[in-house]
C-alpha cells in the first residue's frame, strides 16, 4: 500500500464529515478501547479505514483508538489509527479535527514508515514516507525558519497542573495556541506555522504517530519533555509519551533549559 | 440594513477566501491603523465590507482594524469591523479565522444592535440582534448547560505574563483551548461548545463587539477580568478591555474567586 491508498481513505472520511456538519450535542455510542467515549463520527471514520484495508486483503496488526489492538500472527507491519483526532472539538461543533493514520514496519517508533493526516474541515492532506520528505497537498513542506517569532502550541488534559509545569517555557513564546488536536498541531508545525509543540500530558501512540513521522521528515527536532529521544518506544497500544517537538535543535535546547528551571 | 445584508457580505468574503487557500508565507502590505500588519487577506475582506456599505449609501461612522476610524457628522450609528479575526492563523496557513462585523446605535457598548461572525473556513454564520436571540445558520443557539465539563478558552498576546495571571482559574477547567480568534471563541461559547472565554490581554473593540452581542443574546455572563460590567465602555477605536465571558453567573463568580487568589 502507498500514500495514494491512504489519501483515498482520508478523502472518503472528509466527504462523509462534510455531509453532516455541524455536529454538536451528539450522544456517545459507548466507551472505546482507549477509555474515551466513542461517538458516531469516531465509529464512522474507523469503519471506513478498517474496511478499506480489509477489502484490499492487507493483513496487518492494528492499533486503533476505538477497537483497541489486534495482533496478526507473522505480520511485522502495524496500522496505527486515530479515526478522529480532536474528538472533543468535533462533537461540540468546533471545526478543527482530523484523521490520523500511520504504518510502522517494525517494533519501535523509528520504524514508522508512512504517516497521513487529513484536516476534516478543509481537506488539507499532510503526509510523509520515511526518508522521502513531508508534503501538504502535493507540495513539499518544512519547519519554520529560525528568525520567525516563536509560536508555542500545547495540549493538556489536566490544564492547571500541566500549565504550571510548562509555564517557564512561555518566556520564549510570542504567541500560544491550544487547538485540541495533537495530529494537526504536529502537521501545522511541520509546515512552519508553529514553532514548538509541547504536551506535558502523555500523548497516546495513535494521536502522535503520523504527526511524528511528518514532523521528522520536515526536519523538526523531536524528544519527550525531558529531552530524551523517543525512537525506541514500542509500537504498542499502551505506548504513551510526553512530547517536545521544535522547529530546530537550538529552540529545543532553549525550551528544555527553561523547563528545567520549573 | 439587516442581518441578511451582513450575511451577503460575509458569504462574499468566504467565497474569496475559499478560492485562495492555503495562504501562507504571504508578505504584509504595511501597517494598519491598529498597529498590526495588514495582509492581502485583511485588505480584501475590509474592502468588500466597506464597498458594500458605500454602494448602498449607508452613511455610518466606521471603526475598522485596518483603516482606523471615520466619523460622519450627525450619524449616531457605528459600523465596527474586524475584516479577519485570527489573522495570524490565516497568514500562517492554519484554517481557523473569521470576519466580525457589529453595528452600534449609540455611544456605549450596550448600544450594540447587530453582531455577525462568519467562520471563513466552513462558512458557519453566527449572528444576533439585540433582544432577539442568537443564531447559527438560522438555528437558535444558547450557552452550555451547567452540568457539562468546564472548557476554558483564552487569548493572550504575552503568554508568559498572561498565563501566570490566570493560572489559578484553570483549577476548574477540565480542558483548555487557545484558538487565536477572539470572535470565534465568543461564537463557539455562544453555541455551548466552550464554558469560559478569558482574555487577560485587553481585547480591541473590533475583535469583541460582534461576539459580545452574540454571547449576550445567548445568555452568557459578561464582565472584564475584575468582574466589572463593560456596558458603559465607549464605542471608540481606542476602546480595549479584558474579558471574562462565562456560560452563567455562577461559573463567573467561581472563576473570579480563583483569579483573585492569584
Amino acid at each position: 500500500m502507498d500514500i495514494e491508498f491512504l489519501r483515498n481513505i482520508g478523502r472518503k472520511i472528509y466527504k462523509e464529515v462534510s455531509k453532516s456538519k455541524p455536529q454538536f450535542n451528539i450522544n456517545a455510542l459507548g466507551k472505546g478501547a482507549s477509555g474515551d467515549m466513542t461517538f458516531p463520527i469516531d465509529k464512522m471514520a474507523e469503519d471506513i479505514i478498517i474496511e478499506s484495508f480489509e477489502k484490499e486483503g492487507f493483513n496487518l496488526n492494528i492499533i486503533a483508538e476505538e477497537r483497541g489492538s489486534k495482533i496478526v500472527h507473522g505480520s511485522n507491519k502495524t496500522l496505527i489509527i486515530d479515526p478522529i483526532d480532536g474528538s472533543k472539538n468535533a462533537i461540540s461543533g468546533i471545526p478543527f479535527f482530523s484523521t490520523s493514520i500511520a504504518i510502522a514496519e517494525g517494533n519501535t517508533l523509528n520504524s514508522l514508515n508512512i504517516g497521513y493526516i487529513i484536516n476534516l474541515i478543509n481537506g488539507d492532506e499532510f503526509y510523509a514516507e520515511r526518508n522521502r520528505g513531508a508534503f501538504l497537498n502535493g507540495q513539499k513542506i518544512g519547519v519554520q525558519k529560525e528568525e520567525k517569532p516563536v509560536i508555542v502550541a500545547f495540549e493538556a488534559s489536566n490544564p492547571h497542573i500541566a500549565l504550571k509545569e510548562i509555564l517557564p517555557m512561555f518566556k520564549i513564546a510570542s504567541r500560544v495556541r491550544c487547538y485540541g488536536s495533537t495530529a494537526l498541531d504536529l502537521a501545522y508545525l511541520s509546515m512552519g506555522a508553529l514553532s514548538i509543540f509541547i504536551t506535558p500530558t502523555p500523548s497516546r501512540i495513535f494521536d502522535f504517530s503520523a504527526g511524528i513521522l511528518i514532523a521528522k521528515e520536515s526536519k523538526a527536532f523531536i524528544t519527550n519533555i525531558k529531552g530524551e529521544n523517543i525512537d525506541e518506544l514500542p509500537i504498542d497500544f499502551k505506548t504513551r509519551t510526553t512530547l517536545l517537538v521544535c522547529r530546530d535543535k537550538e529552540l529545543s535546547y532553549l525550551a528544555l533549559e527553561l523547563l528545567n528551571k520549573a
